[in-house]
This record gives structure tokens, sequence and C-alpha cells, in this order.
């Protein structure tokens, strides 16, 4: 018997199967320090213990996004490692927040199964949940993969798409967050004048910076998150690829652009929930991303008056800059698009 | 009105002004590995809790220029996001050592401003400021640089120029250095048999090694302190600037001449102040940094006998291995001189 | 006197010469999450506090090679600086968890010289011992390096060839190992189902995954572990050298390997010695690292019935997948091979 897994393919999966995944993953400063130099965040709840513990955290939380690419990293061996295709994630919430010393596990259930025409390979379903080291939830999200079968003649399981929200409903949305004393909230050392009262729905912000990536900053990257996916790391391998080299891990854009995004978003310091995302072209060492984002909706939260929430689709682009708001064209993505990211993001009122 | 910040230009500099800056940044346990695998520092105090907590310290100190590098990357999306240019740095004193868990803030006072004759740009003199979350201060320096205006026929401001000390006085040095057991200084572990008085001045030291710099690194490293200038992470936007490609931060290449000069200088364990210091020439990834160091003077430090000061000259050039010490050619610096900085350091007695 | 240290020359050694190392150097979780980002290693034991806590440790322990690295670091302006070739290790143990906040250093004594004929070199047997603030060993390993003489005209020592072990017996090896709670090593969460008794003698075990190694990532992995080697850092000297470019440190072939190896062998938790280890061809940025291995031997450790012990082979190879397992060719190695790493790995039962 092989000592290897090659992963699980279409076959492999059944309604309802619980998957639990490894590999268990301590979050220490250290991971954050790295996250802040892969990317060079500076939302200042994140960035100083000092400054979360004066609105009311015991502690700086851990950036929600390195949150959901640790979690995210365990799935792929077990669900994606024989994808052909990421087709999309929805309700994705962050539920608790993760502090330091937190040990991160996850587990994921197959919620819905659908076999291509062709037989050869079928859309996955799964709901992943990530929690801690109390069993306590901190992050939940469906995602739906295209996934190879090992053999063509294996039958088809019934066809069941599961139901999903277009987005999340703000009353879903920060269940995490402890209460905020907004008053201690202190705008010039966050970096921004603008509360989620000063945001309209379809404001446009253009987040004017750009960031140039190198290979080993996307290794390193995606190897802290313990992911898997072999397009990442092999250059020999990729060399036959339809792209000739290696790929991007779409999650280090995501993170790439949230950081882009203080400038014009600075106080918008916690992503409560993901609706859905598209990685709508590779990207490659050497791209430079830019970002701009739109206001889709204010909303605000049952109960609370000490934080908003904003609805942002966050748009990346490479070697493109973004004055111009580049984003569809025609039916589809304008050239030089790479992400399309419809978030919620909390901000104090 | 729009949600970025475009950062200030001369004008927007009133003389007397006090500027806060965001983001307070928590430092950790983290940063210090990352410092080491940028820089491959090898001080000993820095290095281990134990070797500190023997000479009298509470836990290994974190490098004084991280606390520069993190306190100066606070200053720049406000004094110098528009710079043409970083004329220069004076007056810079350590003040207290900063721990991991230590949370840095930074604020800057005009103190100086002069406009151009041609109108279209001022010189801008700050005097900026570290501080942990106690508020004591741990680095105060002053730096000037010449910020473009936006409207060229914005008026021009009283000219006024601070006076700047050559250098910081030996009577100035030393304040944050908690009493040192010089006894219990072990030379062996910190690698060198040389203190303070086997020094002289007019002594010179050829660093031997030389250290090449990847676009990763410094890009890592220039996040890490969360600075913003532009030209350091963006090659779609450098492809079009005079150098055509993205620059390396300074103070990247002053932390590798620092931990290239532990060869030679391993017992110069702190590092006091900066009394100035030129970027030379500009530095790019793929350069090959070495450096050598000249004693200028041995000064004691009042009522001390702990320690004394060496000031040091130390020069990193690209590209150029330095047992001839290049320097000065003419009127400037020798072809390939990269950073000429004069600081104060101290070591056991 | 010049300040700098130009290391020692064969000549500076003596036999039973003791060398303490600097520079001592507090472990971190900053150095573990580099770790993790430099190699994508995904043992739980090493990655969950959780994971390490259920099964009896107190925290989660410090990967072993990182461990191995820090010491080897340290010992290489001393022993190695001026080397010609590293020849080879052995008898390579693992004697003492080491935990994130403790304080590492090494020492090394001569236990064997050899001048070669030509007078020109000879060779220098060392063991090497790093111990942690406590003064408990860590590591011990005796390593055989041929280094270069300042002065070819200087005296031949007397010849001393040490007597080493071909293999660490099984009963010297879980000295540092707490005793396991293998009822609570939950293979779902370790990501292998496969335990000590499922593997045997003989079996070969391909690791699939390959990965590409940067100069960044090299270099970054090689200064966290404050190695000097020149031969790794400096692209402008090394221009000049055989290779024409820096020579990646072997020790990061091996954490690579090692990392891979996780596809395979995911419960062999604890490198607990090393028997040998060839690097049989450089390794440069560029190259992508695979990997296999062989299961040589099956052992049983006295008085334990917790873990048990496989003697791993693990061979890399440079742009060459292992799926056919190369090796030898004829009397040397197959083209492309890297390392032939000789091992102890331990297993729950």
């Amino acid at each position: 018997m092989t000592k290897t897994s090659a992963g699980n393919f279409f076959e492999d999966f059944s309604l309802g199967q619980e998957i639990v995944h490894a590999t268990p993953r301590t979050v220490t400063e250290g991971d954050v320090s790295l996250y802040t130099a892969l990317y060079g965040s500076r939302f200042a709840v994140q960035s100083a213990d000092s400054f979360a513990m004066d609105i009311g955290y015991p502690a700086a939380p851990v950036d929600d996004m390195l949150v959901f690419h640790i979690v995210f990293g365990k799935t792929v061996t077990d669900i994606s490692i024989n994808a052909v295709a990421n087709l999309g994630y929805a309700d994705c919430r962050f539920l608790a927040p993760v502090f330091p010393g937190d040990s991160l596990g996850a587990k994921s259930e197959v919620i819905g199964l659908r076999q291509l025409s062709n037989g050869k390979a079928g859309v996955v379903y799964v709901r992943s949940r990530g929690t801690n080291q109390n069993g306590e939830p901190v992050l939940d999200y469906a995602r739906w993969v295209m996934v190879q079968k090992r053999d063509p003649d294996a039958p088809a399981p019934d066809t069941h798409i599961p139901e999903l929200p277009d987005a999340v409903a703000p009353a879903r949305l920060g269940e995490m967050l402890p209460p905020i004393d907004a008053g201690a909230y202190d705008t010039g050392l966050a970096g921004s004048p603008h509360l989620w009262g000063d945001y309209e729905a379809g404001e446009k912000i253009d987040h004017v910076d750009g960031m140039t990536i190198e290979e080993a900053e996307h290794q390193l990257a995606t190897r802290l998150y313990q992911n898997t996916a072999k397009v990442h790391f092999n250059a020999h391998a990729q060399k036959d690829s339809r792209f000739g080299r290696r790929l991007i891990y779409g999650g280090h854009v995501i993170s790439l652009a949230r950081a882009l995004g203080f400038n014009g978003l600075g106080n918008a310091f916690h992503v409560a929930a993901i609706n859905g995302g598209s990685h709508v072209s590779p990207c490659f060492a050497g791209d430079t991303v830019y970002a701009w984002s739109e206001v889709l909706e204010r909303a605000e939260l049952p109960g609370r008056d000490d934080v908003g929430a904003l609805r942002i689709r966050t748009v990346a682009a490479k070697d493109l800059p973004c004055a111009e708001f580049p984003y569809k064209s025609g039916d589809g993505y304008a050239e030089g698009v790479l992400l399309d990211l419809d978030y919620w993001a909390l901000l104090p009122r």
C-alpha cells in the first residue's frame, strides 16, 4: 500500500460526508510579523495591542485574512488537490477573533455534488469551518471546486446543488466583534478620518498604490498557510503547464488588495464576511497589483451603534493603475483585472 | 471628498505644527526573527535573552535599527510621501530600550521650513519622536526632506532653518542603557575580544564580507516597517522613473552595513546615536553590499565606567570589496559608495 | 592588530581543543513561523501546541532541523569558514526538545586531525554540542571538514582519526522524547494513517511534490541560522567561483526534503538522530527539489512501547521527479541527486 496520499477525486466524495483536515496550527506573533512583511498591512487594530485594547479587545487580533488563509490551506489537501478549477465561494463569515497562541483546526462537510456531463470530473460543494483550540468556530464558508475523477467509469452521484446566499445578511455580521468603544477609537492613530457614516453606496475609491509580487514572496506566504497546491511551488513541473510557470495563490492577491485598500478604507478594520469572489485571471511573479473599491451598500448592525457595515467590491488589476476603475468589458472582465471580491467590512460609527 | 490621502505637500506644513503619525505597532519576537533573517545580525545582546540578562537587561532588547525603521516608517506617509529628495538627518538618539511586546507610536514637529527659489518645492525640517505604550520616548531625531508643492502659487512661508548639532555630545549618549555588568559580558560568547579600550581614533576596519540583496528581501523589510514609499514596491510605475526600477530603502542598506560590521565591531552592541548620514547613491536588487568603518573618536560617558562610546563612520559600497576603504574621490564620493553613516556605538570597557 | 577575524586555519586546531562559539540565540515563535514559511512543514507535533500537549509535550517543540541549523550555524565561523570541503557528519543525536524561549549556545571539541599529504590543507574532526540556557545538551554531532592552511610550512599535527559509528544505536534514540500518549495521537489531525508498524524495511516512498528555491529564500534561511558561510550570500564574489553563483546551504535542502517527506512519512514527527549524510551535488536558486525515502530498518526503543524508530534514507534530487527513486549510478550518484541523508525518525506505535 502506498504511503503517500494522492488526495480525493470526485468519486471519493459523498453528500453529507465530514472530513477532518490536517494539520492543526498554532497562530503566533511570528505569523503576524510575516503577514505584515508580506503585505504591508496597516490597520491599527491588528497592528498594535495598545490600540486594540483601547477599544475593547484583550489584545490585537490576528488579521482576518490570515485566519482565512490558514483555515483554507488545511482544506486544500483533502478538497482541491485534484481540482481542475476553483469555481467560487460564498457565505463566508468570521465568527470569533483569533489571537496569537490560538490553535486552529478545520473540517469540511460535503454539501453538494454534481458530475459534469462528460463524466470526467464533477463539482464538489463543501462547507468548511475553522475552529480554535476550545472548539469555538472562528470561520465558516462554502466553496465549490471542480474535481477530476480518478476513474471516468465510476458511477455519478445524485446531483445536489446547495442553496447559498448571494450575500451574508447584515444581521449575521459582527457576531465575533466585541463591543467597541468607538469613542476611544483614535482616527488620527488609525490613519484615516473617514468613519462608517462618511461612505455612501456607489462611491468608488482608487487605492492608488501598486505592489509587485516576487516568486519568493508568494511562496513564503503560501507555505506559511501550509497550503499544498502544487501549482504555486514547482517551477519544474509548471514549465509544461498551460501558463508555463508558477501560479500565485489567489488569496495572496486578496491580501495585497486588502492591504492596498487601507488607503481609502483605513477604518474598515474588520472583514466580517465575504459574500463571494472571482479570481478573474491568473497572477504571476513580476505582476504589479493595483486595486480599487466600490461601496455597494451601507448597513447598520441590528442592536449595535458602535460599528456599521459597508458592503464593498474590491477589484484588483495587474500592471494597471485603477484611477479609471477597470472592471467589466463587454460580457467579461476588462483586460488586466485579477480579482473581483465582494465582502462586508465593519467600521466605527 | 476623496477618501484616499495624497499626503502632505510643502504648503501643508507650518512651523511648530505637530503631526501624529499612524499606525501604532506592537513590536514582537516575529519582527526580531525577520530582522535576523533579513540581515543576519549577530550581536549577542540582541540575539539571546540569556546573554542580555547576564549583563543586566530584563530580556534581549530589539535591535536599535529595527526600532529606527519602524518609527521612521510611520513618518513617511505624512512627511515624505511627496518628497523629491531625502536630504539628511541629525541628532538621532535612542532613548529607551524596546522589548518584544512594546507598542510604538510616532509624532513629528515641524522645526524648519525653506521654500526653494524656484517656488516649486521646499525643504521641511521635522523632529520626529517614537514613543512606547507608556508614552516614554524611545527614539528622537531631526530630518529634512525636499517636498513638492501642490500649488506652485501657494505663498512661501517664512524661512526658518533650525540649528542642529554636527554630532550628539557624549554626555547625551547612553541615557537608555541600563548599567551593564561588564564583568559578566562574555567576549567569547559575543564573538569578539575587542573592548572599547582596544579601539583608537583613526583606525579603519574592513568588514570583509559582502551580501547581495534580492527584490523580495528589501520589499519584505520595508513592508515590515510599514513604510509606504512607493518607489520601493512598484516595478510597474518605476519602469518610467529615472532609474527604471525599484529603489531599495536606504535604511535597508544601513542595517546590512551594521550587520556586516559585526566582523570587527562585535562588541559595539548598542547604537546610541546617529550623528548624520548620506545615501550617496541608489541601491538596487542584485547589488552586493560591502562595508568598512573608521573609528572617528573614542569618548567616555560621564559617570559611567561600564561602557564607552566610539564615534564610527561606516561606509557601504556596492559590488566593491572594501579592503582599500573606498570613500571620497575628488569633490564627491568614490564610484560605488552607497552610504556614509556617522554614529555613536557603545561597547563594554 | 586587525579587529576582523579571518577564522581558523588548519594549523590553528589542536587535538582536544575546546572552542566556545558565538553567538547565543534565543529561539522564538518568530523563528518557527519563518521555518514554516521557508519549507511548508506540516508535522502536527511541531505545528500546534494543542496537538503537542494532547500527547504529552508542554508545548509544541521547535522543529528538530531548525535546532540543528541554529547550532550548526554557530560553528561555521570557527570551524569551517576556511573549509575547502564539508566531508561528512555522523553520530548526530537530538537530546532534549527545544521550545520557543530557549536560548541556544554551542561549543566544539577537536576530536581528530589529519594533514593532507600535499601539506596545503587538512581534515579537522569536531564534536559539536548545542546546549540550552540551563546548560542541558540539546544536540550533539560529529563533523569533519577539510580546512586550508594559512601557512603551508606550518608543521603537521599527529594524525588522529576518531572512530565514529555508522549509525546511532536504537538504544540511544529517544532520550529527549517525553513519554508519548500514543492513544491521544490523532492520525486524522496528523494527516497520515500510517504508524510505525505499518512500515517495512526496504519500502520506498516517492514524496511526489517538488519545490523550487529562490535566492531570497535560502538567504533568509541561512541568515536566520546566523550561518556566515560567504558562498551563500555574495553573488559578486561568487561570480569568479567555480560555479559562478551563490551556493545554497546544504541544510536548506535537508529541510526541504524533510518537509516534502511529510507526504508518506506524516507521523515520523521527530528526527531522533542523523547517522550521516552527503551533499552529493551543489544546489542553486531556480532548482526544484524533489525527494524520496527508503525505510532501511525498523527498530524498537528499549523499554518504550509508545514510539518506534525507522531508519530512513531520504534522497533529494533536482529537477527530477522521484517516482523511479534515482540514487546511485555506476560508481557514483545518479545525475541530479543532491542529497543522501541517513537518519532515524520516531513514530507512534
